[in-house]
């Protein structure tokens, strides 16, 4: 595991990288009690970094690699679940990328039939993973993200090996707004 | 290039898998003229696939790869550009995975710094592609998809070597409905 020697994140009130503007390069537990009552835009200078919806690292989630988000709204979520605003983040600490490795399993709590991955995988169906549910992960290196839908669209959940140990037996475990467990696509995360 | 030998999608005009339901191996150039008024539900069963806000191949694109897309609200697009309905499809040709190559140029026209890319890139900014648009495409091999965002989301674009030659010289020619030339991440197109 490695993490880059600082991970910075700019972000601002306004769109467009406009109005109030604070830089962080390290967990922000809640932007209102940091004087951002909302985030509109946001520059991913280093590292890899995860948003959440709520205060505290909850809710939806969103897995921000280096680049530009000008406009929170274009950006965020499906139009089936509005996310008005990200209230939280922190780093993510990912593997060097030849490196990442993930089991997945067909049941909860490491149960049934069981693929292993080391690189993304846009579409798990095409794998051959039957159905598109997935029951756990166990994650033995690296940060991934996997999507609810193929290509890597809809709500998405961070896995970490660095978290719960790198085990997520269960789909609550793996994200408090998780509404169902399908899984369709994953990816290593990448900084 | 190859394709599989059969591209399948399933369609349904309710979300869920549910009411009307067609099978399409091949291009619809208009759901409407097809039966369907709205496309709520679809499953990919083979070949990659895309998808149009508008008949005749028209409007914001949809790159949809093997696996099951039950609710079309919480799939498509996002809350700045609402996309109500799919009204047009066809099937993607891709290249053999290992073998899809790119150029990327600063400036439209194949003109100013260049890129190569032969494998998937989630973040461009990473990469070393300063600022966050690029000019002009040559897809030399396979069938790529390139998002407005970091992490393949935002707006997506196809871009395949079996058309316009390969050819995008200017950010008209890789969307009618581009409003910006920003492109922050993009990957091959699996099948």
């Amino acid at each position: 595991q490695h993490s880059s020697p600082v991970s910075t994140i700019v972000v601002w009130d306004e769109p467009f990288f406009q109005g109030k503007r604070h830089e962080f390069t390290t967990d922000c537990y809640s932007t209102p009690e940091r004087g951002f009552s909302t985030v509109r835009s946001f520059r991913i200078e280093s590292g890899a970094w995860v948003g959440f919806e709520h205060c505290g690292f909850q809710g939806q989630q969103f897995v921000l690699e280096r680049g530009e988000y000008p406009c929170w709204e274009a950006w965020s979520g499906s139009n089936a679940y509005h996310v008005d605003r990200m209230s939280s983040f922190r780093p993510i600490t990912c593997a060097e990328h030849g490196r990442s490795q993930l089991l997945l399993f067909e049941q909860e709590n490491f149960q049934g039939r069981r693929g292993e991955l080391s690189d993304d995988c846009p579409s798990l169906p095409e794998l051959g993973w039957g159905g598109s549910a997935v029951g756990s992960f166990l994650v033995c290196s690296g940060a991934w993200v996997c999507s609810q839908y193929p290509g890597y669209r809809g709500f998405q959940y961070l896995l970490e090996s660095d978290s719960h140990a790198g085990e997520y037996k269960h789909v609550r475990e793996w994200g408090s707004h998780a509404q169902t467990g399908q899984v369709q696509s994953i990816r290593r995360v990448q900084q």
